[in-house]
C-alpha cells in the first residue's frame, strides 16, 4: 500500500469559498506526490462560535445531546463544500460524517473520546483514486447520538484517522510551525524543526494551544508522525516525533512559555493541621491549584502560597477567608508564569541553577517555583517578563 | 396507543429564534391535549438559497452527491435549536436525523422519494412522553449516502410518518388556508373548510405551491388526512381527506388557479403528417406543452396552437422554425390560463358551458381549452384576468 497522508484543516484555513478553493488545489499539487490524501476538516472560520450564539439566544443551558447535533453540522458544510470544490477541479472526492465511517465515541456530550473509525469506506474510496474528506471533531456514541470531541477536536480526529490508516499526520493551521517561544513576545524565537510529544504536551499544558493536547497524546501513543504549518504547499513547519527519530542535534531547551493569567495567594500563620483540609476544599470547587510552596513549620505555624487562575480568584478567596482572616491574606495578581521545558534536562544538570543565576542577574525575583523532569516554571513580576525572556534566550543560545 | 400527531413547520415558521421559541410554546400547548406529538421541520427561512449560493461561489455544477450533504445540515439545524427550546420549557424533547431513522430512499440526488422509515426510536420516545423533531426533506440510498427529496420534500417528510405511525398530518405554512382562489387576484376568495386529495393535486399542478405536490401523492394513497394552515395555535385552516369523509355539502367547484406563465404558439399551414414529429421534437428538449389544439385539417393542411412555459419560449421557437417559416409562427405571450377544479365535475352536467356562457357574457374570448374529469382550463387575454375571476366567482357563488 502506498503512503497514507491525512491532513487537517482548521477553521481559519477553510474560512471562506477563496480558501477552500485555495486549499483544493495544494491537496491536487499534493495528490500528485503522495497519491493517497485523508483531509479532516473544521468548521468554517467562526461556525463553531456563532452557533453556541444562537443556542444561547434560546437559554443559558442548552440541552447538551442538541447543543452536539448543532455542532456537527460546521464539519459537515465545509466537507461537502471541499468536495465540490475538487471534483469541480476534476479531482475526484468524496466526503464522510461520523456516522458513515461510525467514528464511535464514549464520553459525555461536548468532550467524548473516540474509540474506534471504520475505514473501510476510506480505503474502498482511496482505493479508487479519490480524495476523502471527513468531517472533525465528531462521533456518535452507543445510543446513536452525535457527540463531539471538544474545542480543537478534529485535531484528535485527524490523528486517530492516521493511528487507524497507519498514515502520515499534517496539521495546517494558522501558525507555520512550533516556536521555541512566542514570536510576539520574543521577535529572536526560532521556528523549531522537530518536537518532542513529551515537550509539546508540556508546551499545551503551559497554554501554548496550537493543536489540541489529547490530539498529542495520542499521537505519542502510537508513535505517529504529526507535522504542523500553514496550509501554503511547503513543508517548512514542525514535526512533532518520537525521541527516538529525533536528529543527533539534542538541545536542552525546546520551549519557553509565559502566561500572565496567574494570581498568586498566599496565607499568613495558617496552622498547619489546616493546611490539607484547605486544598480539599478548593479542588471540590474544581479550581485548579498550579505552583504551590510552604514554610517551614514553626511552632505548627506556616505561610502557604499558591497559584490559580484569574477567573478563579472570587470563589477561591471566599474558600479561603473560612480559613484565615482578611489581614492574612495576601493576592499578588501582577504575576508572569514563566516555563522551561525540554527533554534535555532530563540529562543535563544544572539547568535550574543555571535558571535562577539569570534572574539574580538582573534583579529578577522568583516569587514560586515549580519544576517537573522536562519543565521548570517560575512566578514573576510581570514587569519583568520581557527581560526574562530575553536573558533566557540569550544564554541558552536559543 | 394514542392518536399521534405529525406536525411540519415550513422554513418561515422556523425563520428565526422567535419564531422557534414561539413554536415550542403552541407545541407544548397542544401536547396538553394530544399527548403524542412528532414535529418535522424545514431549514430556517432563506437556508437552503444560502447554500444554493454558496455552492454555486464554487463551481456552477457541483456535485449533486455533495450538495445532498450540504443541503441536508439546515433541517439538523433547526431540529436542534427546536428540541433546545422545548428542553428550554421544561419539556422533554430529542431530535433525529435521517440517519438515526435510517429514512430509506431510492431515486437520483436531489429528488429521492422514501421508501421506508424505522419509527422504532420515534415510538420509544414518544413512549417516555418527549416531543419528537425529525428533520425533514432528507433520506439515505443504498449506499448510506444523504440524499434530499426536492424543493417542499419536507412535507412528504411529514405525510411519510404519519403513513408509518399511522398518524394526523398537520403542516404549517405560511398561508391560513387553502382558497378557492389566490385572495391577491379576487379580495372575495373565500377559505375552504375541506379539500379532496385529488382537487388539491389538480391546484398543486396548476401552480398552487402550498403543498409539495407528492405529499398530496402519498396522502391519498394511505387516507392520511392533512390540515394546512397558520401555526397559530388554531385549527382553523383546511383539511385535505378524501371525498368519503367529506360532509355533505358537495361544490361543484373548489379551487380556481390562474398563471401568467404561458405563451401561446401558432403554426399556420402545417401539413399534417409534420405534427407529431413536432410535438416528439419539442419533448425531446425536456420542454412540457400544456394545451393543444388544432384545426380540421383541409387538403391535410392545418393550423396548430399550443402552450408552453415563458422560459422556454426562445429554445421552443427555435425548433418551431425547422417546420415553419417565420411567418407561419405566431407568439402569443399576453395569456392568463384560467382553470376550474372540482370533483362535483364529475357528476355535474354543464359546468364547462356555464363557463363559456360566463366568459361570452363578459366579452372575455377563450384562446385555447382543455379538461380533465375535474378540470376546465382555458387559455385567456391577461387583460380579462380579473373580470374573468370575478364573474365565475360570482356565478359558481363561491
Amino acid at each position: 500500500m502506498n503512503n497514507i497522508i491525512v491532513q487537517k484543516y482548521g477553521g481559519s484555513s477553510v474560512g471562506s469559498i477563496e480558501k477552500i478553493k485555495e486549499i483544493a488545489k495544494n491537496i491536487i499539487e499534493r495528490k500528485k506526490v503522495d497519491n493517497k490524501i485523508v483531509v479532516v476538516v473544521s468548521a468554517m472560520g467562526d461556525t463553531t462560535d456563532d452557533y453556541i450564539k444562537l443556542a444561547n439566544d434560546i437559554t443559558d443551558r442548552p440541552d447538551k445531546r442538541e447543543l452536539d447535533v448543532l455542532m456537527s453540522t460546521g464539519e459537515i458544510i465545509s466537507a461537502s463544500l471541499l468536495a465540490m470544490s475538487l471534483s469541480s477541479l476534476g479531482c475526484e472526492s468524496i466526503s464522510y460524517n461520523a456516522y458513515q465511517l461510525d467514528i464511535h465515541t464514549s464520553g459525555d456530550h461536548g468532550k467524548s473520546q473516540i474509540d474506534d473509525i471504520d475505514i473501510s469506506k476510506i480505503k474502498e474510496s482511496l482505493d479508487k483514486g479519490k480524495v476523502v474528506i471527513v468531517t472533525g471533531f465528531q462521533g456518535l456514541n452507543d445510543e446513536g447520538d452525535v457527540t463531539t470531541l471538544g474545542r480543537g477536536g478534529s485535531d484528535t480526529s485527524a490523528v486517530a484517522l492516521a493511528v487507524k490508516l497507519n498514515a502520515k499526520c499534517e496539521i495546517y493551521t494558522d501558525v507555520d510551525g512550533i516556536y521555541f517561544t512566542d514570536p510576539r513576545k520574543y521577535k529572536g524565537a526560532k521556528k523549531l524543526n522537530e518536537i518532542e510529544y513529551e515537550e509539546m504536551l508540556e508546551l499545551a499544558s503551559l497554554g501554548a494551544q496550537i493543536m489540541h493536547s489529547r490530539s498529542i497524546e495520542l499521537a505519542q501513543k502510537y508513535n505517529i508522525e504529526v507535522y504542523v504549518g500553514l496550509s501554503c504547499g511547503k513543508l517548512n513547519g514542525t514535526y512533532i516525533r518520537s525521541g527516538e527519530n529525533m536528529r543527533l542535534e539534542e538541545r536542552v531547551i525546546t520551549g519557553l512559555a509565559t502566561s500572565n493569567d496567574v494570581v498568586i495567594l498566599t496565607i499568613k500563620d495558617l496552622n498547619l493541621n489546616k493546611v490539607s483540609s484547605l486544598f480539599e476544599c478548593i479542588a471540590s470547587k474544581n479550581i485548579s491549584v498550579d505552583m504551590i510552596s510552604q514554610t517551614a513549620p514553626i511552632d505548627d505555624i506556616v505561610n502557604v502560597s499558591f497559584t490559580i487562575s484569574k477567573e478563579d480568584l472570587n470563589e477561591c478567596n471566599q474558600l479561603v477567608q473560612r480559613y484565615a482572616d482578611d489581614k492574612d491574606i495576601v493576592i499578588d495578581n501582577k504575576v508572569t508564569k514563566v516555563s522551561l521545558v525540554g527533554l534535555g534536562m532530563k540529562n543535563t544538570a544544572g539547568v535550574a541553577s543555571k535558571v535562577f543565576k539569570i534572574f539574580k542577574d538582573n534583579n529578577i525575583k522568583v516569587k514560586l517555583i515549580t519544576t517537573s523532569e522536562i519543565r521548570i516554571s517560575c512566578a514573576i513580576n510581570s514587569s519583568d517578563e520581557e527581560v526574562a525572556i530575553n536573558e533566557v534566550a540569550k544564554v541558552f543560545n536559543i
